[in-house]
């Protein structure tokens, strides 16, 4: 409901402005590229005025530009050459020619570039503007930094909804709670059949459960550490991509970390939970050791996993946000499970 | 180690610049209010001042000016009172009295406003920069909009690992595992109390588990839906409140969606489910529709409180990114265990 809108006033516009951009051109971009977000409005000097000609030309064009970040500047062949400012025509001479008082180094995006790669411009270079060029470096328009705002806000938005599978929900106030579940319910089949895959694989260890009943209570708690830890590893690892560590970071360290962090975890925890047990089960004290053992196992396969499928998809190009996505927890559950009962079979010798 | 350099640059800035803002000032503010985050420069004018003489003084102090977003203007008391621009300055005859030309609907900041207040000010009016005041209308500072831009990457990435329990952890090149264990732990061990809350709760069902070993196979799904469909619930309703849809929708309207959502979801796991276990156990269709009924119930009540958790953690000023955090999923958790043992002891007769 908000595209029309937005499509109408940006070709209005272009026909009020009577751009050489074509309505057609702007129309064609994929709607989050730098093309589909940009402005096709852009205040353009020829770079032979001097800053007394480009002040007059200011204040005949005062109606076309509503906002002026900066002054881009044109060869003769209409190719971009270079960027000056309002304020640098006001403090330099003004016959100098704008040619001499501009900058070259014109940091600028393709339309096809994708939203996200022109805000990581806008954002590391500190600009308040950034210009859209075709191959032959003619202006087709400006991304202004408060689109770059609405950008940055919108894609930190989408990893939340990806990292929790509900996608591109729409307003709630629209209603359609069918289509929404429907949608919710493709990411949530993976752990279903997960789950059916765990109820066949504690059938194997039915024996094992038959004889120490007390072994089911502590099915709850494998996974919920497994997967609790899985997740921070996988954030953390999440996080170290998005605000570029990953570069200075290798593969082996990070997990080499992540498996120390849960080493201590899962030491902390095996105290805890087996010492519950060993106060519960007194008369049973391999129950508490079984425990212990599992779950520092667990803790461990989780982190180093949570940490490597992350770093994994980023090397594939794969969005590391779907990481904590349900292949991964489900995968993690599943493992928990196996570690769980097998370290089980052993020390309680089932 | 990053602080002392921005610390430092600001009070050679502060230094240089002979400002009337006290250094001391400037280093009082929390780092993440609008006083943190500000610049301590800022280009000011009187409000009597013809734009001849405006440009005039833009050339004596062009050193002085870093950027020049806006030009605010001040009173003889030095208050702010208006905002204008060099293009003003530039299309309006040179004898114009700011004053005449000025907007003085200035959107300011207090220096004691949250940095994500100010970014929200910044982006919802589009602005370049954000003038902040004290209480006497001086100006103190600007916030510009490139600060902004990563004062909101900051704190996307603050919620998504406040949301994994992982805080605010420093740099994986620093080192400091234990540091960080211990960090991740706090969080965890509300998990691992929660696991053996479980653990006990299975116990109570421990007479049921002995005559049906094949509940315990399905325990892992039932808490594996239950928490994805409580997270995805959570998640919707944490974007809703970040978007600003809370205004518009009502409690009641938010809660009867997600249960409708949760009926939808659950009769769909139900069907899958109770299919599997009526297949795999034809003997004892009962089985089959215990667990059926078990899940149903699970994932409503699962959508119902993942949705109340982060709106009344909202109404109640708390930071609703919380809300998936391991108090709800664990008492998610519990609930699943509850539901399904009760509904396996109605159906089953044990």
């Amino acid at each position: 409901e908000q595209l029309p809108d937005e499509l109408r006033s940006r070709v209005l516009q272009a026909i009020e402005h009577d751009d050489k951009v074509l309505v057609e051109d702007i129309l064609a971009w994929p709607e989050d590229s730098a093309g589909g977000i940009m402005q096709p409005i852009a205040f353009r000097l020829n770079e032979k005025l001097t800053c007394r000609d480009a002040i007059t030309t200011l204040h005949e064009k005062q109606d076309d530009l509503e906002s002026i970040f900066y002054l881009y500047v044109e060869n003769d062949a209409d190719q971009l050459v270079g960027v000056t400012s309002l304020r640098a025509l006001l403090t330099n001479p003004p016959s100098t020619v704008l040619q001499d008082i501009m900058a070259t180094d014109v940091i600028t995006a393709s339309p096809v570039d994708d939203q996200e790669i022109v805000a990581r411009l806008v954002s590391r270079y500190d600009l308040l503007a950034i210009p859209v060029v075709d191959e032959n470096r003619h202006m087709l328009g400006i991304v202004t930094i408060d689109d770059v705002v609405d950008v940055i806000q919108e894609e930190a938005l989408e990893d939340m909804m990806l990292m929790a599978g509900v996608g591109q929900e729409p307003d709630p106030s629209v209603g359609g709670v069918v289509g929404v579940a429907r949608q919710r319910l493709t990411w949530l089949l993976v752990t279903l059949v997960g789950g059916i895959g765990m109820a066949e694989l504690i059938g194997v260890f039915e024996n094992a459960l038959a004889q120490k009943a007390v072994l089911a209570g502590f099915i709850p708690v494998m996974l919920g550490m497994g997967g609790n830890v899985g997740i921070q590893a996988a954030t953390v690892a999440v996080r170290n991509i998005a605000v570029g560590h990953d570069q200075n970071t290798s593969i082996p360290s990070m997990l080499y970390r992540e498996a120390r962090i849960g080493l201590i975890l899962g030491f902390a925890f095996a105290l805890t939970l087996g010492g519950y047990a060993l106060v519960r089960w007194y008369s049973e004290p391999l129950i508490a050791l079984s425990i212990a053992g599992a779950i520092i196992s667990t803790v461990c396969t989780a982190a180093i996993l949570g940490a490597v499928v992350p770093l994994t998809l980023n090397r594939l190009k794969v969005d590391p946000a779907i990481a904590t996505g349900p292949f991964v927890t489900t995968g993690i559950d599943l493992l928990a499970i196996l570690i769980y009962f097998s370290t089980a079979k052993i020390i309680l010798d089932l």
